[in-house]
């Protein structure tokens, strides 16, 4: 067992741990290398954009630190990767003077979120994923249309249904399989991306050939099933497929050699839910953000309950 | 205990047994010749829906196998039933080229989502009834709008509530009161639906007369409270009373004798439930399905565990 | 252990006090004094709003009794106060020539619902709040688009977020501070509220005062981030936060002293979901009833079991 921190370097350090690899547990990996790397891929795109994510993993750390968490928990940075999500997304879809400080606070109030969901999801024996940060995002981009502190980015746009129509034609563009891994931080850049993916081979070599395949079944699929070449080329369908790929057989509990049928599968349904999401949506111009990875692979850890063959 | 099937002919046998069991389950019977009647009524109205009926249960019956489900309860038909009618709702609801082909992968993927739900819904000792076809078609339609593979059909209609207005008038039209047992299935001609009423018989006496009884509550119940003409001459308002009436009377668990009063009130609030539905779904052209049956049940299954008498 | 009652006048008497109760319950209060002047304030109000608030507690405390419920509990007025709140909104958001039957309908099927939500909510040590009222509310009113027998009160209006923009300006009225306490019970008049006030001091000093700091914080936070100021003055920005206030806080189980930052927290959390929910309400015109004050009570409810510090 570890010796308990009583110095304030000790604490300053452990808190800094536990905050790096929050963001690296955005990938699945506990590792402060890995956490580092994709900080710098984020402060390179943008060093605001880093800082609020080291700034939401601090705050989503110690929120939970001072909620009483559980302290083995709490060092693996399983507090801090909803927050680096939440934060990030909050400070690109909002608009307003404050809008960091605003961003930190969300990142505050995801710890709590995340515990409230972790009392629920532990009752089916399931993970809360990155459900917290969606929720809560969800929540406050719905906030900034009635209350004048902050306003909905130029990035959300309800739109109608009825008359809305598929952009049609496009050219496209190999980038896409790239930058569906930088989209699992909203990035889409070359160099941030390839950054995370060294970061997830780092952590773990498995994971990394998983996330890459997971990239082309995600950019494949929507493709071959019809996909806006716009998004597809964005690397919008298939970043939801890569994190699919790796929790599916990598991450959750499995019992037998043919997880990677049910990783195919489910990224391969991920790239349907996220059609149907943004048609559900639309309405009120929310992003679908990882969504389509958490009811994909909810769907596979439920199921795995009663078919222990998947 | 039963031999374990080894030869081929054997298991083909038990496979199409549990198939054929997985249609007559939609009205909660196990009866093969309950099942092979209502294939029947299908095929009558549409050979090939009656195909994809019947390619449905086994597409389902056949992933939960593979899945590795309890073999005493896969030959019950219990992963039939929500795999036959999403087939059946995919088919007609959806265009496309190859739709035939897609409805059969969404009763395999149906088999997946009720072993997820059936997670789900156990720990509160409750049942998945149809609601893992309900969730699968609606968010399988959402999709339609978004990939190019597949088509929202000409009866998926978007509308708004703001400038929505009720269709007044129209002659009423007994045959509503039969239609309301085609309806199950989405049929809505007479033949069939009086052969898939004596599919019930066949299979439970009981269940025969609470069919009808359930049917004309429903019915009753819409011309009572004002439901539009045209709707309850279709069957569009009693089917869902149908099956609430079964459920909650003969189905569920009850230990007391005024199941009858408990049924007839449910059957009566799945009108009710569906006119609400139509509203919140407008938007999205999406039918109700039988989601007023899963709810009305659902509520008096779970009320039930707080008040025994009801 | 009581006597169990066996006349007719002992059973009458028994009915009356669970049901007055089931009026102070609504503020988390049982107490006969506190029920009375509640129903006092609204019977100034409106003679009829009165009847059906005594009216709806009695149907739903029958039909609890009636469905079997555990004695205990039925009551301490537990299966009245959302069957209280139901019969006064079906009474206020609709429109029909018999509209007090059907609230009354409606506040017997609510302690079926919150019989069905106790069977939900138990399983992950939560507490129904308000919800099975607030579900009840929003399916009727969706009902009311469809079926004649009833039809959408004045005040429901759909609205397209799209075209849709805040009110702005207006000068502050601090009634809205006394108001805030008032909207509890749908009403907006000064008197009405300052006996609600009353009511709950007699249960409860420290509820009072906590329903004080609640009105407070919820009306400071709406002003501070920006809320309408006509709907600041009506009091429909802060009474979601009184009832918070006093939940987080003294009702839900607390282990620690700082109950009090959590419930200052939990209130101004629920300025922001009010604003979120009107939101994602307005295309159907649904109020948000006390939705807010739920969602962020069991936000802190949940996070206790993993947080047990806030």
């Amino acid at each position: 067992m570890k010796k308990e921190a009583t110095t304030m370097k000790e604490k300053f350090i452990q808190l800094m741990s536990a905050s790096v690899k929050g963001i690296s547990q955005v990938v699945f990996i506990e590792n402060i290398f890995s956490g580092l790397l994709i900080l710098a891929g984020i402060l390179i795109y943008s060093i605001p954009l880093g800082l609020i994510a080291i700034g939401s993993a601090i705050t989503g750390t110690l929120v939970a630190s001072f909620g009483g968490a559980d302290k083995k928990v709490l060092s693996s940075g399983f507090f801090g990767f909803n927050s680096v999500l939440s934060g990030l997304a909050i400070y690109l879809f909002l608009e307003g003077p404050h809008k960091w400080i605003i961003a930190l606070v969300c990142a505050g109030v995801t710890a709590i979120v995340t515990a409230a969901l972790i009392n629920i999801t532990k009752r089916f024996d399931t993970s809360v994923l990155t459900f917290p940060y969606i929720i809560l995002t969800w929540f406050f981009i719905g906030t900034s249309f009635r209350l004048s502190f902050i306003k909905p980015g130029a990035n959300i746009l309800p739109q109608n249904l009825i008359n809305w129509e598929r952009e049609l034609g496009g050219s496209l563009d190999w980038h896409g399989l790239i930058r569906g891994i930088g989209q699992i931080f909203f990035l889409d850049e070359m160099l941030p991306a390839v950054l995370f993916l060294l970061a997830i081979f780092i952590g773990s070599f498995r994971y990394g050939i998983y996330a890459i395949i997971g990239s082309a079944i995600g950019w494949l699929s929507a493709l071959f099933l019809g996909g806006e070449i716009s998004l597809i080329n964005l690397g919008l369908y298939n970043y939801n497929a890569v994190l699919t790929m790796i929790a599916v057989t990598s991450v959750l509990e499995v019992k037998h050699k043919n997880a990677w049928i049910t990783g195919i599968f489910a990224s391969f349904l991920s790239v349907q839910i996220t059609a149907s999401l943004d048609t559900f949506l639309l309405q009120y111009g929310l992003p679908v953000l990882t969504m389509p990875f958490v009811l994909s692979t909810w769907l596979i850890q439920n199921a795995r309950k009663v078919f222990p063959n998947i």
